[in-house]
């Protein structure tokens, strides 16, 4: 199975890139004197990434299970390495679920079969980095 | 050095996540029964991802080396692996320059930097990956 896209050069520091699913997404990064932002930065755009990858897993899979009433939010935080290339040496997900009576058991259920099993993006983060994991239930 | 992102779900198969730069990006998947899609997919973004980071460092050397007046482009096709969990195991960028009397020699020396020394998203590939790229010259 194939994944292809096209990335196009817009000038100054701002590039777009299309999707098989017909959107397309703006890449740059930051410019010394300006504040000024086209698009998001490509090491981020690899967090968002992976959160939305194990995310869908885990929504998949609690609709699935019939789970549902719990907002979900995750927070991503990696560490670069000092030296060029920079690339992520060690990676942070915080899995939050918010709702009333929250089956944590089905949750967590659901975590571990996306990081355990379904989850490529965290299979690709894994050969890069440490990746850690914890679930946070904010039962309401 | 710290990137930290957060990725909220908004429902169905959707996920937006903010960027250090201030923007947001909407990733989803398909979903059986509909062509609707409301942002792009997580694994094409990682491809995304590779061309912006090593599109950049190209652009910056070029600046550096008074290089301008060309149009460029990247192709990146990705394949991935049969079993769960699914991960490019080979990767291809084609980079395209178009232009009058291109410096061939200078981007190249542009993109072997960026392959070699400073695209830290290209070297996370590496280590999942067979990173292969060619450099395709459009003299017009």
């Amino acid at each position: 199975m194939y994944r292809k896209i096209t990335t196009e050069w817009k000038g100054g520091m701002t590039f777009e890139s299309d999707d098989p699913g017909g959107k397309t997404v703006i890449m740059d990064t930051e410019v010394e004197g300006t504040d000024e932002r086209f698009g998001i930065s490509p090491k981020a755009a690899m967090l968002s990434a992976l959160a939305s990858c194990s995310g869908l897993d885990v929504v998949s899979v609690l609709e699935k299970m019939k789970v549902s009433d719990y907002e979900f939010k995750m927070d991503v935080e990696g560490e670069l390495t000092q030296e060029h290339p920079k690339y992520f040496h060690k990676v942070k997900i915080d899995y939050h679920f918010f709702g009333q009576n929250l089956n944590e058991k089905k949750i967590k259920k659901a975590i571990d079969l996306s990081v355990e099993k379904y989850c490529g993006v965290m299979e690709m983060f894994r050969q890069f980095a440490e990746v850690n994991i914890e679930i946070h239930y904010h039962n309401q």
